[in-house]
Formats: structure tokens, sequence, C-alpha cells
């Protein structure tokens, strides 16, 4: 089994489900416990199902039973939800047919049971629906205009915080360790790992996101993971988009730096720096220095993608794209032309 | 008759209103739905006046005679609301006199029945209240101190969302066909066409805004309006000053894009990008390239606004803004001249 | 005795301090005043103590007994109270060793008692928890799988807005005079003089801020201080850090223009202007041009930090970084070379 979760849905009035809650997810679970959910109604099959009180009762049993306290725990906890709970249960890494499906892939990311870029996302903008994040919870966007009046009409206020696919992590993933200013800058999918923090204005895709520590004041895209112990200063850019003629994906290393208001649309491998409000795109030329400030050629930067030990400037003097290095004019040019 | 709406509004302590809310604002109504307004207290006259729930009874019944269906059930629902009720009716687009006429004008244009600019918004700034937006509703910003102290003895949290002129559009209106990853970013008052996506780090202004659809990252400033299949990338800007002299509004025309931390203050045509990290000011020295890449000449970018089909970009070699076009060289020097 | 407040706090369900909300923080009490605190337990000594409501009671009657009306009313209000009630007292401006006391200094700057780099703020990372700011009021970061989980049981939401150790400044102080577009990018301690308005792109962080009046659309870090009628463009950066060799803190002075996207790693003096999109870092080589267009010599900006009536650009030419001012070059070279 490659996951499975007990969750608590919202539907909108017209029955169909908005979003999923997953107090829990399990990524691959031990057999006992992948066993034990065959207490429920159509066993421990892949799939999605509404589960009773009763069906919950029996689960926190079945659970109690091979030891999975905490599960046990949440499964007698859903009872009486108010809204549906469900179980569901996915036997393999397949594309997404179904909302349940796309907010658990979501969970098991932002809860760092699996990195970004190692889930099958197929199919998710297909299967999530647009919706209203409101103060009352999750509501279909046609349902707003009606509960907005009424809110009104009893001198109350429905706060509406976003329209989107993606709900805010935070409302669904606290992961342990770290810090962020805004939380309506991170989406549910995130991956932050122990010793983030995400400032005001650093904002997180789904399926992107930061090993940590570091510290994030700029903008992670879709696809992006940024190593241990590198900063993005406030405002930088990663370009979602993939590099270096659509086999690459952009990801920065261990130790880097990417200065405020810069941005990067190649991949950085470790102990890089951009300065600040250097944009460095894929198409970029960069004449490359060695170690004694030598020129040692010019390069479109996408053929720079992915090398350590890189310090990204643009000389205030003449206006060209410079990159230092910690190595020899010729073993440089030779490498590099040893890629062309 | 230019507009009336029926209003839910908010009053200080002081009996000073804070905000109106229109639940269904209407734009140049048909003369029989103008007509069943003489139902009510001060007939169809210009003004902004206090209904009773008897207005709203003798209302509601007029606008369903005259087969209104939807607003007959506006009247209706706001019969018994916790605030004051108020009909504003505008005669034609004058300065603005009144909050309530400020209100309704920001409404015609979050519902897409006015363009940005093509409303007389004369006096708004003069006319709008500064307000606390909490999660309690509007306050004036005196009574705060006391009310969040009440709050805190019950053991409860008054939310300050912001203290504004403008509160966030989507606490007033849902516009169909959209997504916004943050709704506190976009301002009542911003126009926001049918498939138009505004990410986190976007931003729109009121009487501002894009045709759609399109993807907004970027700032989207009073005044400015987007073309169609435009994007606007992660944290690009647009200037909401006048450019070229003070006569010319900065716009952005169709299929254009600003790239990630880029921005302008001419206006584009359509087809035109600036490369990600470029900022073009009105008064930027432009070297101008045709197909084939030979120099054309230098201009001030204001006098390249409003011109469609051009690429910005930085050299990375050597520093120079330039542009590059579709044309021919001595076509496009002479063309180009001809505006001097 | 340096300051004292009566507050509100809440507490984890472990007992810890999460927050000390205090309603009117007294700066250098007058020596009566100052008195009337010696009717509370503990006296007027330096520390931080709960009150029970019988001390709030004797309290109320002893500011009242001063004429300290308002005092008066804090202490009569928070009789009651929903969570513990503190008297804190500051005897001087020392480290600080008790979230309380860090609350207290927090609420200093934000009520304009203080301004930025004035106070002893040693120690405040160590001492603020990290706390989970809730639609219910802040809670230990641990606590919140349970409470959500309840929340959705019950068929709520409990938004999470930020996880960090500094609160939304609104939440706390509501200064006078101010507009701010979006609550969550202000945070507590930030000091924000009369007539600022901070849009929705501006970010203040804690002992930073603006003299007042002006227009702050971009991020003032921690320790910068911007001058009277000085604007940030949308996305500007102020860097944090020390600039100049780590001896001097960067600072913006009166009638400044910091461009949209662009930045300084060097303080400003009057006057000056950094063109939109052009980052001045510390190292950044700089032609500096005189009244007359003529280059008095190239300089690391660092050298030129402070200094006024400067105007910094980007050649679109040659992509030279230049500065020009309004003196003479023979006067100007010696002045900057009298420095070197």
């Amino acid at each position: 089994m490659f996951a499975f979760a007990l969750g608590l849905a919202t539907r909108a009035r017209n029955g169909a489900l908005l979003d999923v809650y997953y107090p829990l997810p399990v990524f691959k679970p031990e057999a006992d416990v992948a066993k034990a959910l065959a207490a429920a109604p159509g066993g421990n099959a892949a799939g999605v199902r509404e589960l009773t009180d009763r069906d919950l009762e029996t689960l926190a049993r079945a659970f109690s039973d091979v030891g999975a306290t905490e599960l046990s725990g949440v499964a007698r906890a859903c009872i009486g939800a108010h809204g549906p709970c469900l179980l569901t249960v996915l036997e393999a890494d397949a594309a997404i047919e179904h909302i349940a499906e796309a907010y658990l892939k979501l969970h098991l990311l932002s809860w760092r049971h699996c990195l970004p870029n190692s889930l099958n996302l197929d199919g998710i903008f297909a299967v999530l629906p647009n919706v209203a994040w409101t103060s009352s919870g999750p509501m279909a966007p046609a349902e707003l205009p009606e509960q907005a009046l009424r809110a009104r009409v009893r001198g109350e206020l429905l706060k509406v915080h976003a329209v989107d696919k993606f709900p805010p992590m935070l409302d669904y993933v606290i992961p342990r360790g770290v810090r962020i200013g805004d939380g309506s800058r991170i989406r549910l999918g995130a991956y932050l790992g122990e010793g983030t923090t995400v400032m005001h204005e650093g904002f997180v895709n789904f399926n992107a996101g930061s090993h940590g520590p570091g510290m994030i004041e700029g903008r992670i895209s879709q696809g992006v993971l940024v190593g241990a112990h590198s900063d993005l200063g406030g405002s930088s850019s990663t370009q979602g988009t993939l590099s270096g003629g659509g086999t690459e994906r952009i990801s920065i290393g261990e130790n880097c730096l990417i200065g405020a208001n810069a941005g990067t649309g190649i991949a950085l491998g470790d102990r890089c720096i951009i300065e600040a409000g250097l944009y460095i795109t894929a198409s970029t030329p960069v004449s490359v220095l060695d170690d004694r400030g030598q020129e040692a050629g010019t390069f479109k930067a996408r053929e720079l993608s992915g090398r350590s030990d890189l310090l990204f400037l643009r000389n205030g003097r003449n206006g060209r794209v410079e990159c230092r290095t910690n190595r020899k004019a010729v073993e440089l040019n030779e490498e590099l032309h040893a890629h062309n």
C-alpha cells in the first residue's frame, strides 16, 4: 500500500467535495496497520469511501488492536463529525483521479513524507475544484453571494481569504520546527523541512520547498527545491518553468544565497551566490572569470546550470554579467566547453 | 439613470458611515426597473436614502411586478438587517460626494459593469473614511482600542486585517471565473475579467485590472489595465503614474509578458516582452535593434510607449538596454523618428 | 522607572506564556503614577507579576487617586479577564529576560514611545516563543493538531494566520494616523509615524519603521528607519544587515525615493533617489558624476553611504551604475577622497 488516511471533507450544497483534511496521513503503512484497514467497508482496497460513525468505531478498535494508538485516536475523534468522513487508500503512486487523492498527496508533501517532484501529480489541476476559502470554511464560489448577504444581514462578516484550487498549508498541516510569517503565502503541498523560516515576503507553491534549515524571503515556484542552509533574499525569484531545453528542473543546492530582488532561471549547485538585484535567465550571456579574474569565455547561463561555487554579479562599471569561480582559466575553459 | 443599488451599510458608533455592501448593483437599469424604484421613499431621484423594512417590502413587490426577480430577492433578504439599509441612485457619472456613491462605483468596477478609467472617480479619496477592517467587520479606528481590549478580556481575538480606505474586493464582490491566491491584495474596485488568475504575489489596485484571461503575479497599479492573454511575472511592477509627459496612462496590451521582478513605466502594445529583472522607466535610453540585430537608434523608452511586437532586454555583455523588433532598420528608423 | 504596563496574557496548556497584550503601556511614568503602582503586590519594583481581580480593583483606585483616569479604566476593564493579567515593570532599559518584557518593549516601539534602535533588545529572540497565531488567538504550535481536528469535527475552521515569534502589530497596537493595506506584513514592534501609509506590498519588521509621513510599498528591514516624506517604491528593499564594514546601520533620510523593485545596502542621506529596478549594494562600484555630468571618479557605494542629494541610476547605454550630484567635479573629488 502506497498511502492511506482518514479525512474530514467539506461538501458544497450540490454535494460536490470541496476539500479533505487528513489529520494523520500514513505513508507506506506497515503490514499490520494496512491489514487493520480491512475492518472498514471496502476493506483496504484502493479508493475513496465514506465512513459511518459505526465504521469509525470499528476502525478505531482495529487500529488500537495493532498498537496504532494515534490513528485509533483520530478515528475516534472523527465520530460525530459535522461533515463527511472519508477513508482514502492509494495502492500505488498513480495519476490523480479524485479530489481526495489530490488532497492526500498534498498532505504527504507537507507532512514531509515525500519530497517535491517525487510524487505523480498528473491530473491534479483537473481534479481540484476552485474553492472560496472563507472564515466559515471552504465554500463553492457560486454559493458565496447568498452566504455573504446572509452574514451581512446578521451583522457579521463572511471573510473570503482566497478563491483558489489550493488552500493555505497552515490550515491543514503544521510542520514541526518552522516559522512562517504569513500563512496565506504557503500552499498546501509545500514541503518545509525542519528549521525553515519563511518570512512574510516568502512564497512556497505546492510540490516545492526547502530542505531546511534556511531563510526563505523569496518565491519558491512549483517544482523547485532549495537545499539546506540556503537563503532566498526578499522577493527573489526562482523560475517554475523547466530550464536548459526543458529537460532540467530548477533546483537550488546547499549553502546558496540568492540576493534580494534577484532571480534565477537556471539550477544552482552548492555554495552559489547571485547578487542582490540580478536576474539570471537561462539565456543570459555570462562572462566567466577564473580565480584571477581572467575571462575564460562567455556562456549562456544554462550552460552553467547546476554547477557549484559560482558567484554571479553584474559589473557596476560596464553592466556585464559576470560569474566568478574558484578555478583556473584553462581548466575552467576546458571543463565548460566539454559540455557544449 | 446611470446606476442604482440596495446596500447594507456599517455605521461607526458616532453614526458615520464606514462602508456599504451592495449585493446586486444595477448599471444603466432598464426603464421599468428604474421606474419600479419610484415605490421607494425619495422615488428614483438621485441620492442616498435609508430604507425601513416596510420600504424594502414595498420595493421587493415593485421589483417583482416588473420581473426583476433577483432584485426583489435582495430587497426581501435585507429586511430585518442588523445595520442600516440604503438605496443609492446615481443619475449620472458625476464626481463623488458621498461614501455610498464611492462604494457603488467601486462595486460597478469589480462587477465588471465598467472598465477601469471609464468612471468619474473624482473626490473618492476625500469621501472614503479610513476604516479598520476587522474579523468583526468594519470599525472606526478610534473605536479599536476599546473593542480590542474587550475582546481580549473575553478571551477572544479581534483580528485587524487592515486599516485602509479600501476594503478587500473579495469581501464585497466575487467575480465569476477568477482565481485569487491572496484576497488581501485585491482592493474593492479592481476589475478582474473572466479567466484572470491573481497569484499570491499579485496585487490589483482599485480602478485597475485585467481583461482576462491572464496570469497576474505582479502589481497592477491604479489606472492600469492589462489586456487579454498577458502575463505579469512574480513581483513585476507597473507604474501607476502617468507616462510620456503626463498625457498617457500606462496600459498593457494583449499577449504581453512582463518577466518576474521586471517593471514598466511606459505603456506596452500587443505581443511585447520585458525580460525578467529589467525595469523600463519612461526615461530609460533604449537601443532599438531591427530584425537583423542592426541598431536603428537610441530612444527614450517613452518614445516606444504603446507600440506592439517589442522585446526589451538588457544585454548581458555590455549592460545596454535593447529593444528588438520584427522590422527592418530603415523603416523602423523613419517610423520612430516620425514621432519625435 | 523606565516603563510599566498592565497586560493580558495567553498561556499554552502547559502553562507557558505565549504573548502579552498591553492596552496602555506607560513610558517613563510621572512620579505619582509610578508611586500609585505601589498599591499592587510586589509594589513598583522591577519584574513581572500576575494580578488578581482584587489587585486590579486596588490599582484602579490608586490610579484614579492620582488622576490617571485612562490607566484606571484599563485596570478596571481587565477585572474578570479570561486569561492571566500581568503587571510588568522595567526599572531600566536592560537586556530582555522575560517574554513580558519583550512584549512591553515591542509595544513601546509601536506606540511611538521609543524610536527603532533606541531600545536594548538583547535577548529578544531567545525569550520569545514560536507561536501559532490563529483565529482563536495565540496557541502553542504543538497544540494545533488536536485543536484543528476538534474545530473541523464541529464544522469550523481554525484559521492559522502565521507561526512566528512576532505577531502582527495591528492585533496589539493601532497607531493614529496611519493606513495599512495588509496587516499581516507589519510585525509588532514596528514604528509607524503619523502619516505613514504602508501599501499591501510594504513590509515593516520590528525595531524598524518610518518617521512619517511617507508612502511605504517596499520592505523596511530590522533596524532600518525611514525619514519623513520619503517613499519606498513597490517591492523595494532595504538591507537589514550592517553596511560599510559593519559599523553603520542602514537608514534612509528625508525626501528620498527608492524606486519600485530597487534596493539599497547603504544608508541614504536626504533627497536621494535610487531609480526603479536598481539595487545598490555596499560593494557596487559607482561612477560619480558632477553637476555637469563629468566623472569625478569611481567609488564603492559604501563610500557614499549617508550622503545627501544623490541620484543613483544604471546607464541604459552602457550598464554603468552612476551617481549624479549637484556639486562640481573638483570639489566633489576632493570631498569624496577625503574619506578614503
